[in-house]
């Protein structure tokens, strides 16, 4: 009988809730690990989210400014957001568009799919390219503070590169998205 | 008198640590929004990592597959760590690239930051490039099983695109050393 598990597998051996709060649900699992010895593994679960590469007619992206707190300060990011218990993904990504910059697109394609924090948090987040953009206005959540921009692709690759863009989702969706962008 | 706050930004009340497990540090604050409400911030404090673009001398990198337990599968990753106490960055990543490939670099060069979970942890990684690599064996830490393999630079790519490499720190440290790479 041949055995198909990865050697690298840790197996679950009991697992624990040990903080949910507004917003983390945090557990704590006892794991074998290869080797045959128990140890403890933390981590997040996460409902998981989508990420937006949209296009203006002019071949600009819709990027957002918000606080982060854990940072203590603001980033340049595209617009993003959580999926709701049920929820499609790509109806997601349009609700999360709409909300956050008060846009609808005409044309969507799924780019694929980023995991942000694989030590600690089991969030995916999944990419969209949205064209064919029309302004509908904007629906913030309540407690949503954020100021939409634009930049031109060559200027948030520079952005990546110089700095002013370092949130990794952003990154991930930026480089799924240039052949589609430079096509 | 001039404010130089930024509008978006969210003011700390108070503070509490929630949970302090072996691996996780996850802390509750109330903060006051740029409206005035307050409201609640969850999030980890975690003490930074590196992660290396490690080239051999035929030009592959070197990459890993580690078993990542939030997710229940192994991930094709580049070489990364935590930083220790006190350590310095580019030590960090000397020690990673170390204990993880069993090689050690004659040139570095740092590429700049990422932030892989700006919602809900305060980690920033660390991105550098190593090259003239020598390899000097292994030494990996207690509990860390992984897999040591090679990618092409355009391999590495094309790994981004059709979804092997999702990894949000490698795809972020393939983005930046990309122009180094292609030189």
């Amino acid at each position: 009988m041949q055995d198909d598990r990865d050697p690298l597998e840790e197996v679950p051996v009991d697992s624990e809730p040990v903080f949910q709060g507004v917003l983390l649900d945090v557990r704590r699992d006892r794991v074998r690990l290869p080797d045959g010895k128990l140890t403890t593994r933390e981590y997040i679960r996460h409902p998981g989210a989508t990420v937006i590469v949209a296009v203006l007619p002019d071949g600009r992206l819709l990027f957002e400014r918000q606080f982060r707190y854990p940072l203590g300060r603001a980033f340049l990011e595209l617009p993003a957001g959580k999926i709701d218990a049920g929820e499609e993904l790509l109806a997601c990504a349009q609700r999360e568009l709409r909300e956050e910059t008060g846009y609808e697109a005409d044309t969507w394609t799924y780019l694929g799919v980023t995991h942000p924090c694989i030590g600690y948090s089991d969030e995916r987040i999944e990419i969209f390219l949205a064209r064919d953009l029309r302004h509908v206005g904007h629906a913030l959540d309540d407690e949503e503070f954020l100021e939409v921009l634009t930049l031109g692709v060559d200027e948030a690759i520079e952005a990546v590169h110089d700095g002013r863009i370092t949130d990794g989702k952003t990154i991930a969706a930026l480089f799924l998205a240039l052949r589609a962008l430079k096509d």
